[in-house]
């Protein structure tokens, strides 16, 4: 069977994480996100963010933390802005568009949105009511295209939404390969302080499942578990979402396997470089966008699987390599053996 | 710390669960519910149903499961008949309402609904298009009450539904306790052959997490992943409910735990008995209802943890009692020296 | 053809409401509510209710203004508490719940609600945060059944409601026929104390179309516009709704005109006490409920349309009789000549 | 006073509507749209289409028709796609979403959707079940910037929707304007056989309020009422939409109304041409978008109120002129007289 390099979930969880889930599996405790595990994790979270203030809720998948966030946030003619490369803009099938808001999709050049970027939605807008108002500004780090946000650009974000009476909510699926890319210079404290929630993706980072929804902004936090169990997000044995946390944020465990996932890809990248390959998109996280001739795609697909993710012309296309916590050196190798016959 | 009997989901999974985790955790697989364990899984659950053209879905819990399988089957002006005592009408944060579906709610004495409770709900709903339309019948079993319905009662329901364009949907988040009860003659494919959908519980029943969806009737399988993924219900990591699932019905232990936990619970009701104990309802699945008298339930509860469940008059109440897959030999005999000595 | 006693919306409009129509006809107006006729009718809300902080908007019936005002006053897991007899709860087609939010009926013995009802929908709902949260009471004044709430009992509401941070609001499709009611003790400036918001009905009471919304809790008033656009309310044409608004109210034709409802009512009950008549409630307003033989109804049927309403043996039935602004004195004269011959 | 030239609904409506309204008011009739009206009105209908199976319903407005019509047609996984100047994506205050489903904004060049538009729509919303299902092409004839669908183009949108298996959806709050273009070759027949569904606009055509809905799919009719109730749209008094219609078509009033509108559009349109001004776009219906230097918008607005509709550059901007059933030539006249007098 070939590897696959389509994405950063197709193992089951880092073997610390299963190990836990063994190790506390015969401990009675409460339900509904009430047990110990629940309470330590977000306490794990709330020490690194040094945001004492914060509200942390544990849900199974990054769809359903979108959702829940979005519709519990905003009122019936609220409005949100993502980039058109948003997951909620086109990976979701619909989901917020369900909870009854409209999302405004904005094309970016990087999958990144900008203060200008919000500012032109708010413009053509202005028609009031009969237009819906613009209330949550929707952001992912690392995009969806592997490219991450410098705190300067966080800040000014902010500081706009701010201004503007706009929430700014981070989807952190990949916030761990972020926050290790080598070019990164955000905190989770920075992100504490400059967004009014946020999440920390654990399924494609070593979890089975869960992402961890961090409320920062206080007027936002009042009856938030109505909203969980209303959608079906509150697990009867939330223990499962807080054994894993605890797991990964008792030490640095988290962070070292997205540090792992993107020195993976960094190595591949690398390999692709020296073969003089062009890349889709600049990136330091744990997705690589290497252009690559069709006979070079034919080639590199025997002996491994991922996407082809953009037609460049009728000789080249751009494919798409991700890797995560499990990808090993041994297979990394093994790949950049075969990136360098390509050329 | 005291020992709960307050509910079966206060452990985490069945050992031969997690074994299956970790042996499966490192084989590749593909995404949102693609792998090959929900695939082994379903058929598994094709085989025992003997109906091969149900489809099956895995999804993390029960209000998620209700919610999305009402929302896909009804269009927007069609509502739902429950008991009062459904989990959907009083436990799930008005969920099915969210998704824009008035639920009628049935006054039973038992937990269950009977043709005539359906005929009374839709007698008063004649005032067409001025009033909703009744579509879709939703019982549980075991009931949140702890009772089960017969074949007859089942077959029963399932005529008239049918005479009447009904849809019938079992929650079975306790289908195992139900089925290995010694009242109990439904089978898995009884079940199968007269509803339209139910599922199978596993977070109740052994599982860290997951309900397996089985949709019989064949109009109302198209297109179901939308509405999967657009609830936020479809996992990446699938095979996390694929593997549980494999792993209970691979042979028969599925029904071993739920019968393991009705058997302590008819334990526990025996010992009541003996001492002279009456019960809010005839239950011989994991809950029980015995009635105490305040001092009673005092003194119990200085070892055990359980619900007061019903006030029955200034001296007296119900108490709920419900075992698990989980509870041991040596608690249940604890509990029943402590009983005995309530008289 | 047989005359109606059906309802109250069996003809178009009082003459000066034509009359007005066509006489402004011509002027050129802004649309969507900014017309001069929707700002002087709104102006005359607010003098006679004596609360000039109050908002006012104008829609086309009373589902609308019910759907509309509920939705935009409730969170997601907000809900809401009717009488069983309340039009949201029985016949508009699931239009509260289609926007999200449960409606909880309590069955009342004639259609009002009181605070210990309320009280007990909320003490049923303490597991929080797995039952929904009520958070509007919704009453009608006068009731599905005719009858109409006291100073004092719409003042304990209020009171109550305020303790619980329970918002109410009051459905007025026959407002002016409950406050102009023999019984009556209630003045539209008590109303516009003791509710967060009513309405005030055209639709039932001499217009074409058109209810008065009107907001008197502030914390409610902000952004009402862009739900009246959402929801389809907000009329291109709203002068449609302003002028009629304007002519009812710019002296004392709207209470006029249900005065003459009430009376009509008054007089047809008179004739069937005189014969010795029972009936299902006790009302003095426009409806009107007698318990009458079949053979009697099936005499009266020969030329009157109405409903039978209930039956109440196999003897007999009580039928409803609505009167209205356009209800005459001959055609009163001509039923009450019937009904003495019923004897 | 200025004269306004900004909208289509500045006025009452045309007077044989008020006479008929006026005419017919003592009459009792059913309610909720079963009047004698709006009987005849909807046979009207069926025979201006000579489509005898479709199905008429009338609703107030046209934000209310499309939330209406789109809601009740659509499964909870499925979306729209208008262009991004249909009235839907901009101007209804996200009255599609608040239903729950998205919509797909397409860029064009002239407001008018083609094939190749859809097409590129669907092509990137192959990864199934991850982003919502295509199924419904919402048009507007004459669009909201005043061009038409020609014959041919009608009949390739609806052949690709019929291969692709979408609904073709026209809102026609204009279609009289369309249908009266001196470049139209439409009829009401082929709208009838070429559209899912569309409706026939009263509110911009002379009437005081009112659409016509026209359902041809006969999948698509079923019990259509419900909806209609459920989104506050059934009028008590439906009189008053069937009144309306019944005199707008029982001869040829609708259409002369309309073509009075476009006559007087092209009268404005040839004075700007005579002196020189060139246009947004090509238009033939009653709204006309010409390019004048910032002096002259100042100058005309002196005695005419309208929208300055986009910025062309620092010294231009279109302005958007709409003619109206009530557009008189005096005001015409004098309006060519000032549009001289910019030269």
């Amino acid at each position: 069977m070939k590897y696959s390099f389509k994405n950063d979930y197709s193992e089951g969880a880092h073997p610390r994480i299963l190990e836990a889930l063994v190790k506390y599996n015969f401990d009675q405790q409460n339900g509904y996100g009430l047990d110990d595990y629940c309470k330590t994790a977000a306490q794990f979270i709330l020490d690194k963010t040094k945001n004492p203030h914060s509200k942390v809720h544990f849900v199974s998948g990054g769809t359903q933390a979108n959702l829940i966030v979005i519709s519990a946030f905003l009122r019936p003619h609220e409005s949100v802005v993502s980039a058109e490369t948003g997951h909620i803009f086109t990976n979701e099938s619909g989901a917020i568009e369900a909870t009854g808001h409209k999302v405004h999709g904005v094309l970016t050049k990087d999958g990144k949105l900008r203060v200008d970027d919000i500012q032109k939605v708010i413009d053509v807008h202005q028609n009031i009511p009969h237009q819906v108002k613009q209330k949550l500004v929707y952001i992912s780090n690392s995009t969806e295209v592997g490219t991450i946000y410098s705190k300067e650009e966080l800040r000014d974000l902010y500081e706009f939404c701010q201004s503007k009476n706009l929430y700014l909510f981070m989807d952190g699926a990949r916030l761990g390969h972020a926050l290790t890319a080598e070019t990164n210079d955000l905190t989770l404290e920075d992100i504490a302080q400059n967004t009014d929630a946020f999440y920390l993706g654990g399924t494609k980072n070593g979890a089975l499942i869960g992402e961890a929804i961090v409320i920062n902004n206080k007027n936002l936090q009042e009856e938030f578990g109505f909203h969980l169990k209303q959608k079906g997000a509150m697990l009867a044995k939330g223990r499962l979402l807080g054994t894993q946390f605890q797991e990964l944020l008792k030490d640095n465990l988290y962070f070292e396997l997205a540090d792992h996932a993107n020195q993976q890809a960094m190595k591949l990248k690398a390999a692709f470089k020296e073969i003089g390959c062009e890349f889709l998109s600049q990136t330091f996280t744990n997705q690589i966008f290497p252009i690559l001739e069709n006979d070079q795609i034919e080639r590199l697909s025997q002996n491994f699987d991922f996407y082809v993710w953009k037609k460049i012309d009728d000789k080249k296309s751009a494919i798409r390599l991700i890797t995560s916590w499990a990808t090993s050196d041994d297979i990394v190798n093994t790949m950049i053996r075969e990136i360098r016959l390509l050329k």
